[in-house]
C-alpha cells in the first residue's frame, strides 16, 4: 500500500512551501517544524490578514489567547519586519486610549501569478493582503506553438509584471504558474494538458526566478489552473467551507476544497470534473475518454454546438469575448445558441450531481466563463442537480457563481505566493535585513 | 454559510461516540476532551489493537514515546480494567528476560452490528479485537413489510445475538444498525432508503438498548450500510489508506475513506455512488434520477438484464445466492448473463472513473456481490476505468475486491462499536467496577 499521507495531507500553503520547481525537481527549502514563536507569529499574522484592517493589538490577544505583552511584541516584530502596518485609530465607544488598527502592508512583499491557457496568457501581482495590484492579459491562441516558446512568452510577461510591480513599491517573492491540466508539482512537470496539446513536459528548467527578477531563492511552482482559481475565493477559504469550484474556459477544470483546504489527491490531480462522463458514448475527448463534460460545457463546445467556429471571425477573442458573444446571441433569441447553452447547463448539472452524490458537500461555485454566463446557466444547472442528486429534496445544495471570472487563476496563483508568507512568516523574518531587501 | 466543521471533521469513532440514537435525538454522552492520561491510555490501547498479539510493554514504550514506567502502568491499568490480556512469551534472540506479549481480550467487551437490508437481516457480534464471534443471516424480502415490523424483527435478532454472545463470555456494549440509504445519524432517522421503500422514518424510539439486552446507557446508532461495510477493511483503515469502497447488493452504495477516516460529508450522505449517472436518459431510479448505477449494477438489475425475475423461482435467495446463480450461468455460457455482467462491469467502471477524476485516490475496493463476482467483473471495470480516468496512463489506480462480501455491513457495524472503546477507553475504565459487569 502506497502511503498517501504526505501528499494528501498537504495544505495549500504548506505543500507549496516545500515544493519548489527547481529544474531537477529538488526541494529548495525543506519543510521544517516551525518554532513555537514562529507558530505564534503566524497566528498573529493570520489574525491581521483576516481582519481586513479592523483588528487591534487587543483583538489579537483575544483571538489568539496569547497575553497582551506577548501578542504586542509579536505585532512589533511583524511591523519591524515590514509585514504589518498601523492604519490609524479604531474608534470605540469605550473609555481609554483608542486602539490602533493593524493591517498587512500594501508595499513590499508580494506574489506573482502567471497563467498559461489555451487562448491567453495572464499575469497578476498581489500585495501581501492578496489585493490585485497589477494585471495583464495577452490574448493569443497557444495551441500551434512549441511549449517552450509559450513558456518563454509567459516568463517574459512575468518579468514585465515584476518590473511594473517594483515601480509601485511591491517586491514579488515567488511565482506560481497556473496550467490547465494535470501537473506533477514535485517534478515541475505538466503530465497532461489536453487542450494545450501538452503532455509529459518538464518545465522546471524554464522557470528561473532570476529571469523573472525574483530573489534567487524565490519559490516558483506549477499548479493546476482550477486549483489556483479556487484560491481566489478568499471568503470561503477563510470560513473553512467545503466546496467544489468549477472553472470553465476552453476546457473545464475544478478544484475540491474540503474545510477550507484543497483536496489535492494522490497525485495532485483531484477535481478533474471536465472529464466526468456526461454521455457514455459521446464525442471523443483529448483525455482519451468519451462524452466528457468539456465536450458539452467548455467555451469552444458551446460555440460549436451553436454552429459557430472558434475563434469566431470578426469578433475579438480571449477571456470574456466568448461569453459576450454568447450573451448577445441568447439575447437575440438565436435558437441554436439557446440550445447550446441549455445543453452546457444540463451537462454541468449532471457532473455537479455526481460530485454531490459522492461527496455530500454544501456548495458549488461556478467560475471562468460561467461567471459571466451565470444568469443563463444557473437555473438549468440547479434543475439538473435537483433531479440527479439523491439528497436534493432534503438538503438542496447551494450553487452560485464565483467572485472572479476568467481572471481567477492568475489571481489565485499570485495569492498562493503571499499565502506562504502568511502561513509561515519565519522565513521572511529570518531574512528581513536591509541587505536582502 | 453553514459551518460544516463538526460534521465534516467527525471521524468514525469520535462522531459515533457522541451521536447516540436516543428517541428524541438527544445525545446521551456529550463529547468531552479526553484527559492527557485518557489520551495515553488510548494510544497504548491502539498499539495493542494494531499489534495483533505481537506487542510487548517495551514495544508500546517505543511506539508511543512514553517512558517504560508510564507505559507499563498504562498497560497494567488496561489489564485490570479487562481490556487487555497477556498472551504469553514473545521469543526474541536478544538476551534478558523475554517480554510478555499483549493482546486485546477475547472475552468481555464486545460490539453488536445489525444490518437491515432489502432481502435479508443480519447480525454480527465481534470481540474487542474486532474478530467476528457470532453471525446470523435471515433471508427474507423486507419490501412488502411495515418498516416498524422490519425493525422489530431486527431488534429480536439483535437480542438473540446478545444472548448467544453472553453464552460465550462476550458482553456487547453498544449496537450499530446498518441501513442501505441516506441516514440522519444525529436524529436516528432514515431519510431515504429507496430499495426498501423507506423515507423520512425516525427509528430512534425503536432502538432501545435494554430491549437488546445491552447496558441501559449503551450507545445505539444508525449508519449507512456501505459506510459500515468499509469499516470491515481493517488493514486499509490501519494504514490510513484513501479508498473508495463500493458495496453492491440489491442497490449499490459506497463509502469514501480519506486517509483512513470516513469522509461523511455535510449530512453524512457521501459515497452515494449508486446514484451516479451512467446514462443520462437511462431507466428511472428510486432516488428520482435516471440511469443511476444501481439500475445497471445492482443484483436485481443484473438478473433483470439477463432476463430473469428476482427472486429467481426455484433458487434460494439471500446473500450469496444471486452471485452463485450468476456464476453458474456465466460458466454455462448464457449469452444474456454474459452481457448483463459485462454491462454491470462497464457501469461500475464508468462510475468509478468519475470518482477517480474527482478525487484522485489510489484504491477502489469492490464489495458485496462484487466480492463473489470479482473475477467476472474486475477486468471489465479496469478496462472502463482505463478509458475514462484522465490520469489512468500515468497513475493507474488499483481496483481490487473486498476482504469480506455481503457480510461486511454487519461486521463493520459491530466493529464500529468496539472501535469506540479503543478510541477512548476512559469511559470503560471509569465504569470498570464489578457492580456494573
Amino acid at each position: 500500500v502506497r502511503e498517501p499521507l504526505n501528499q494528501a495531507r498537504a495544505t495549500t500553503g504548506s505543500s507549496r512551501r516545500a515544493l519548489s520547481a527547481a529544474p531537477e525537481g529538488t526541494v529548495r527549502r525543506p519543510a521544517r517544524r516551525p518554532s513555537p514563536r514562529g507558530e505564534n507569529l503566524a497566528r498573529a499574522l493570520r489574525c491581521i490578514a483576516d481582519g481586513d484592517g479592523e483588528v487591534s493589538r487587543a483583538d489579537i490577544s483575544a483571538r489568539t489567547a496569547l497575553n497582551r505583552s506577548t501578542s504586542g511584541s509579536l505585532v512589533d516584530e511583524l511591523i519591524s519586519a515590514g509585514l504589518v502596518r498601523e492604519v490609524g485609530i479604531k474608534v470605540r465607544s469605550t473609555a481609554g486610549r483608542p486602539p490602533t488598527s493593524l493591517a498587512l502592508v500594501d508595499a513590499g512583499p508580494a506574489g506573482l501569478g502567471i497563467e498559461v491557457n489555451v487562448d491567453h496568457l495572464a499575469t497578476c501581482v498581489v500585495d501581501l493582503a492578496g489585493n490585485p495590484r497589477y494585471r495583464r492579459v495577452v490574448t493569443a491562441d497557444q495551441r500551434g506553438r512549441d511549449p517552450r516558446d509559450v513558456l518563454r512568452s509567459a516568463m517574459a510577461l512575468g518579468a514585465a509584471a515584476v518590473h511594473e510591480a517594483e515601480e509601485i513599491g511591491l517586491e514579488p517573492q515567488g511565482m506560481t504558474l497556473a496550467v490547465p491540466g494535470l501537473v506533477d508539482v514535485d517534478r515541475a512537470r505538466v503530465v497532461l494538458a489536453p487542450n494545450l496539446g501538452w503532455h509529459d513536459l518538464t518545465v522546471g528548467a524554464q522557470l528561473d526566478p532570476v529571469e523573472l527578477g525574483l530573489p534567487p531563492d524565490a519559490v516558483v511552482t506549477l499548479e493546476n489552473e482550477a486549483n489556483c482559481a479556487a484560491l481566489s475565493e478568499r471568503r470561503l477559504l477563510r470560513s473553512r467551507t467545503s466546496f467544489l469550484y468549477v472553472h470553465a474556459g476552453i476546457g473545464v477544470g475544478s478544484a475540491l476544497v474540503l474545510r477550507g483546504e484543497l483536496h489535492r489527491g494522490r497525485n495532485g490531480w483531484s477535481g478533474e470534473v471536465g472529464h466526468l462522463t456526461v454521455e457514455h458514448d459521446g464525442p471523443a475527448c483529448g483525455c482519451g475518454g468519451r462524452g466528457c463534460l468539456e465536450q458539452y460545457a467548455g467555451q469552444e463546445a458551446v460555440l460549436r454546438a451553436a454552429g459557430l467556429p472558434s475563434p469566431v471571425p470578426g469578433t475579438s477573442t480571449g477571456p470574456g469575448a466568448v461569453s459576450e458573444l454568447v450573451k448577445e446571441r441568447v439575447d437575440g433569441g438565436d435558437p441554436r445558441m439557446l440550445e447550446a447553452v441549455g445543453r452546457a447547463g444540463r451537462a454541468v448539472g449532471l457532473a455537479v450531481a455526481q460530485a454531490l452524490n459522492l461527496l455530500d458537500i454544501e456548495l458549488v461555485v461556478l467560475g471562468g466563463i460561467y461567471y459571466d454566463l451565470g444568469p443563463l446557466i444557473l437555473p438549468v444547472v440547479r434543475a439538473e442537480v435537483a433531479s440527479r442528486y439523491a439528497g436534493a429534496r432534503w438538503a438542496p445544495p447551494r450553487i452560485v457563481t464565483a467572485v472572479h471570472g476568467l481572471d481567477a487563476p492568475a489571481l489565485g496563483a499570485a495569492r498562493s505566493v503571499v499565502q506562504r508568507i502568511i502561513d509561515d512568516p519565519s522565513d521572511w523574518l529570518d531574512a528581513a535585513d536591509p541587505h536582502r531587501r
